[in-house]
C-alpha cells in the first residue's frame, strides 16, 4: 500500500460538510467515491480537519492508503475528471508510511471573511459574512492579538462539545483590512466552531459592544455564553495545513 | 410619472440572461416582478444592454417610469428585500424625464476574466474562463491595442445577426495581468457577442496561433469565421455604463 497526501480546494456552499453523512453530498464522500473505481475497492480518506456545511477550503489536506500504482499526476487528473468542479484536487504527493492528514498535522490556518457594505455584493454572498455597520478595525486587531499564545479557549467551543481539554495554542491571530475584512488565525489545534466563535466575538468588538480586554478575560475561565455569537459558516475558509 | 435610474449588480450564473424570456428567470423579469406590487401596476424596466445567460454585471443600468412616490432609499431597500441575493440594486437615482438606460448611454465597459492555471479554482469556475496553457500576455496586449478606435467589427459579431452597420468605436481595449488575467474594453456600442468574440480571438493570439497584425487585418473586411472562437459567457462582466 502507498500512502498519499491530497491537497484539496472546495467551495463548501452546497455540501453537508467535509465529513461523510447519512444524507447529502460530502467532500470526503465524493473523493472516496471517485477513488473507489480506480482502486477497485472501497477507500477511506482522512481529512486534516472537518469543515462544516458551507465552510470552504483553499488547502484542506487528506491522506489515503491505496494499492493502485498510478502515478500521482495521472491520479490527480483521474480524480478531477470524476469530481464536480466545486471540488478540485490541487496536488497529490506520496508520503512515508504512517503519514496521517490529521494526526501528523503540526498546524492549521483559517481565514474568516467579512463584507462590510450597505448592500451585499452578489459575488461575495457565499464567501463572506455581510455586515452593514462600520466596524472599529483597530479594536478588532487589538482583540485578535490577545488570543495569540497557549490559552484555554473553552469560551469559544460550541456548547455541548464533549471535548474537555480546551487549551489550545494559537500562533497567529490577525485582522486584516482589504477588499474584504479578514480574520486570519493559525494554531496547532482548534475546538469545534472555535474560529467562527472568535469571528463573531471580534465583530462585537468592532461594533463597540466588547473591548479587547473583555476578550482577554474570556480566556480566564470564560464560558461559551460569555463570548459572542457564532459567525455563519460561509465566511470561513480552511487555508492550509502544515506538516513537519 | 418619475423616471428612475437603477444601478444593478448580478451574478448571472443561474439566469437566462438580462432579458425576460418565455421560460426561466431573467434579471429584468425579476426586477419587474419586484416593482409591480410597489407600483400596483405592471412596470417595464429597460436595461442599458442585454447580457446573455451566464454573463454577470457589476454595474448594469436600467431605467423605469413609475408613479410611486417612495423615496429612492426606501425603494432600494424594498426591491432588495424582494430580489434574490444574486441580484442587488446598488443605487436608485431620480433622473430627468426622457432618460433611458439604453438610448441615453454614452459608453459601456466590459471585463472578460481568464484563469490561467493547470487546475481550475472552485472559486473562479463561474467567473473566469479556465485555460490551462500559458499565454503570451504581451502579444495579447498588443492585439488588444489595435482594436482601439472607430472600426468595422463585423468579424466579431455573432453569425446570423441582423445588424448591418457594424462600425463601432472602442475607446479602451486592454489586457491586464493580475490574480486573474483580464481583458477590459469600453466603447460607445457593442455588437452581439462582440466582447466574447474578441476575448476568444485574443486567447488565440496568446496561444501563438494569431498575431496582433492578424487581428488588425480582421478589421479590414474580416468575416466572423476569420476571427477566433466565442469565449464562454461566464467570464464576462458588464462593468458599468456611462451617461452624459
Amino acid at each position: 500500500m502507498r500512502t498519499l497526501k491530497l491537497t484539496v480546494a472546495y467551495d463548501g456552499s452546497r455540501f453537508v460538510g467535509w465529513q461523510r453523512q447519512a444524507e447529502g453530498e460530502s467532500i470526503q464522500g465524493l473523493i472516496e467515491a471517485a477513488l473507489t473505481p480506480i482502486e477497485g475497492a472501497p477507500v477511506a480518506v482522512h481529512g486534516a480537519g472537518r469543515t462544516d456545511a458551507g465552510v470552504h477550503a483553499l488547502g484542506q489536506v487528506a491522506s489515503v492508503q491505496i494499492a493502485s500504482s498510478l502515478d500521482t499526476a495521472t491520479l490527480t487528473r483521474a480524480l478531477n475528471a470524476q469530481l464536480p468542479p466545486d471540488i478540485r484536487i490541487l496536488i497529490i504527493e506520496q508520503k512515508e508510511h504512517g503519514f496521517h492528514a490529521r494526526f501528523s498535522a503540526r498546524s492549521k490556518c483559517y481565514r474568516y471573511q467579512f463584507q462590510v457594505a450597505a448592500i451585499a455584493s452578489p459575488f461575495e454572498r457565499a464567501y463572506a459574512w455581510h455586515l452593514q455597520d462600520r466596524l472599529d478595525i483597530e479594536s478588532m486587531q487589538a482583540a485578535a492579538a490577545v488570543l495569540i499564545g497557549r490559552h484555554d479557549f473553552a469560551a469559544f467551543q460550541s456548547a455541548g462539545s464533549p471535548v474537555t481539554d480546551t487549551v489550545r495554542t494559537v500562533t497567529r491571530s490577525e485582522v486584516r483590512a482589504g477588499r474584504l475584512l479578514a480574520y486570519e488565525v493559525c494554531g496547532s489545534g482548534f475546538l469545534r466552531h472555535m474560529v467562527r466563535a472568535i469571528a463573531g466575538t471580534l465583530v462585537e468588538v468592532g461594533e463597540g459592544r466588547r473591548t479587547p480586554a473583555g476578550v482577554a478575560s474570556l480566556l480566564q475561565g470564560g464560558r461559551r455564553a460569555d463570548a459572542g455569537r457564532t459567525a455563519p459558516p460561509h465566511g470561513l475558509f480552511l487555508v492550509g495545513v502544515d506538516y513537519d
